[in-house]
């Protein structure tokens, strides 16, 4: 913890120097820390519920007069039940997973005696930055080290006392481990956030969690890579010939089932040839659940004609700008889709309307039509893109994979949920025994390239 | 090409609207646009050829007075026995390699009926900004269309009139195919690059072909990723039980078989017991194809007590900075490898020297021992490292990828040569029936994950 007064620069090249050693670490010794650590947490719960205590104080205060919201307070409270538990069973869970490191993904026979191989490898040096949740210290960290990647992690202003005492009790635990130091740095001075994004010599990723807002400073502020989203503006396409029953489950779960998530449903897009058959029903279904509708023209007038007992406030015009929005709450934009010209086809223009508006997140289509989803799946230029299944699958456990850094919308490295697999890269090894590769372009030699199984 | 006049925005929006319909183009429909190129491109031989006889004039009177190197003559002439040819071949190549679209890396069973697949997919938009070198245009043609990418081509002034004439016979044949117009952008005017690196919301990935500076310029340029290398400074590390037949293969090899090349040998870390031993057999054949030594003091007390006939402009004092420089030509830095304290191993020294020095690009070690190799292929973070191999290695064709975009010294997406994967990401499809994410947190269905074959 001596490190928190020290410039961005020595943090950066201290997590650097560490994360040459930490890569070369058995998955036995990576393990064996996530132990160490999960023991140390365990045995210092009461002193950390009270460190969190404070901040929960705090917090409270700031919430009665109005400047916090309650969903911060309720993230920042390690006390509530279950939560710290759940916080170590994560440390296991992902001490448990498949070691990322050292899968050889490709081996070819270059020639004889001369043999390539792809093995995984950790990235480097990650740099999260993150807002209330403390128990995101331990679930990062957990990553970390099991992917044998450096990090330094900078927590919210709200957490402060619960991130002073988890970095203590984490910087002690891993001191008895053949983790080395550096590779975990817990940084809480505030001011030295921008001159971390400014490391892009010595740190590699940089990983924002939280608001959108923070995502979009982080991203506007470095030139390091980041992974994440800034919004998860996601859409749905109602085809005319959608199965009635599988369109109102799926589009129902999409957009009410949690939805303040980022892979919520935030447009509804409507075949016109669906707007008197299957749409009303759904429409029903979501006002029904306190969902207003901000629709085109056409979709309300169908649903003032169909519906005409729906409360004023629930059915609205939209706007342009509802098309780009990332409502968060019981709100949903509607909008009619006809061909963009005669002859052309429907799902082509909701495929174009989703490539102009959605945040290559997740969209989704309904259909009874195996070509026309295919079409969709194909054309849509989204992380995720789903037939008859509800936007929310879109996450890192439902997906299998133990475990979620968090989702991106990059088009490069990694898209969608983020495992661990993210958070690995690869080198290329070659072992050979004297080998010239000028004997090759002299002719003296000549290239064999068989494939040969991992 | 009436776009070259249009502004950034409309050239990298016009081309996110292309790489749309580009991405969902069957197989036979881009292998076939690359056919119709190739007869093109065949067919207009003399006409592209006149074109590139006038830069070749042009660039022959800058070379006389001095103001453009000679090699960037040679680069320019396609004139050259086998160089149109070789460019018409390369891009039957490219079409006849394996699709890189499409491919299923990952399916798991959700639950009955519920099934997820990871499938590869073009990036987007790539920008790739090249310097003399007019085959270039052809070959990036042929990629971008292979992976389904949208392509805006700049090319770089000395090659104008061979790139126009080869833009317009590239934007005929296009015409001719089923892979949209603007999905191929040839942007003639000069000053339009700076616009087009602030594109960052239309072109994905940004691939420059060139000098180290042009790299270097646009990576400080663009918030949008950008996949190559400034430089590569290899490093070699001689081990004190190296077989000295095999160093001194690999060694000569790495250094002379073509200096210029960024894979080449700048950097040569010797084990201080293998000072007397193997190093001078080594360095004297070095010194005999004309590589000048810049040694460290152990090294060239030993060469100069060893080999006393060298002449003195062959062996000189290295200076620090020596073992950060590129230098492309005959000359080898050379540093004595000691452990860096009692009970330390000196092939940690020698890792800790690459970690701290290298480009990233690709280092070798020598060695008959296979843990001490071990040790260094753990430990080095280079996108290449070789056991008793040339660094001469590290090249697309030769790794059996069948072509190569660039070498990339990135810590995210893709590492080393980059091939026709690179070019690609994947999207996560789930096709499902109706199916809710509520009803598993509810409880109500439980997860199968179970993996299935892709």
């Amino acid at each position: 913890m001596s490190l928190t007064e020290s410039s961005a620069t020595d943090i950066a090249r201290a997590a650097s120097l560490a994360s040459r050693r930490l890569a070369t670490l058995s998955e036995a010794d990576r393990n064996g820390a996530l132990t160490t650590l999960h023991d140390a947490l365990l045995r210092n719960k009461s002193f950390i519920l009270e460190a969190n205590a404070k901040d929960v104080k705090s917090a409270t205060r700031e919430a009665e007069s109005g400047n916090l919201s309650h969903s911060v307070l309720n993230r920042l409270d390690l006390s509530r039940p279950g939560k710290y538990d759940d916080m170590l069973k994560g440390i296991l869970s992902v001490r448990d997973l498949h070691d990322p490191i050292g899968h050889v993904t490709l081996r070819t026979l270059l020639d004889d005696g001369l043999v390539l191989e792809r093995v995984s490898c950790p990235i480097g040096v990650l740099l999260i930055i993150f807002e209330a949740r403390p128990e995101v210290i331990a679930n990062i960290v957990a990553l970390s080290v099991k992917s044998g990647n450096a990090a330094i992690l900078k927590g919210g202003k709200e957490s402060t006392e619960s991130f002073v005492a988890i970095s203590q009790v984490i910087s002690d635990a891993i001191a008895d481990t053949q983790v080395p130091q550096s590779s975990v740095q817990l940084v809480r001075t505030r001011d030295v956030v921008s001159s971390l994004l400014d490391q892009e010599s010595f740190i590699d990723l940089v990983i924002p969690r939280g608001s959108n807002d923070l995502v979009r400073f982080v991203k506007d502020n470095t030139k390091i890579p980041v992974l994440g989203h800034a919004e998860g503006i996601c859409s749905a396409y109602l085809h005319s010939d959608a199965d009635p029953e599988v369109a109102l489950k799926v589009i129902v779960d999409s957009k009410t089932d949690y939805p303040a998530a980022c892979n919520s449903l935030e447009t509804l897009l409507v075949h016109r040839d669906a707007l008197e058959t299957v749409f009303p029903d759904v429409a029903e279904a979501l006002l029904s659940k306190g969902v207003c509708l901000r629709c085109d023209k056409p979709a309300k007038a169908v649903l003032t004609k169909l519906l005409p007992a729906t409360p004023v406030h629930l059915l609205q015009d939209a706007v342009d700008s509802d098309y780009r929005t990332e409502f968060l709450d019981l709100t949903l934009a509607v909008k009619t889709i006809t061909p963009s010209q005669p002859g052309s086809l429907a799902v082509d223009a909701a495929v174009a309307h989703i490539n102009s508006h959605s945040s290559k997140h997740t969209d989704i289509i309904l259909t009874s039509s195996r070509g026309v989803a295919d079409t969709f799946m194909k054309g849509v230029d989204s992380a995720g893109v789903f037939w008859n299944a509800s936007t929310r699958f879109a996450d890192g456990m439902r997906y299998g994979f133990g475990t979620e850094v968090g989702i991106s919308t990059n088009k490069i490295h990694t898209r969608g949920p983020v495992g661990l697999d993210g958070l690995t890269i690869y080198k290329y090894l070659i072992r050979g025994n004297g080998h010239r590769a000028s004997d090759y372009s002299q002719g003296k030699r000549k290239w064999k390239h068989q494939r040969l199984s991992p």
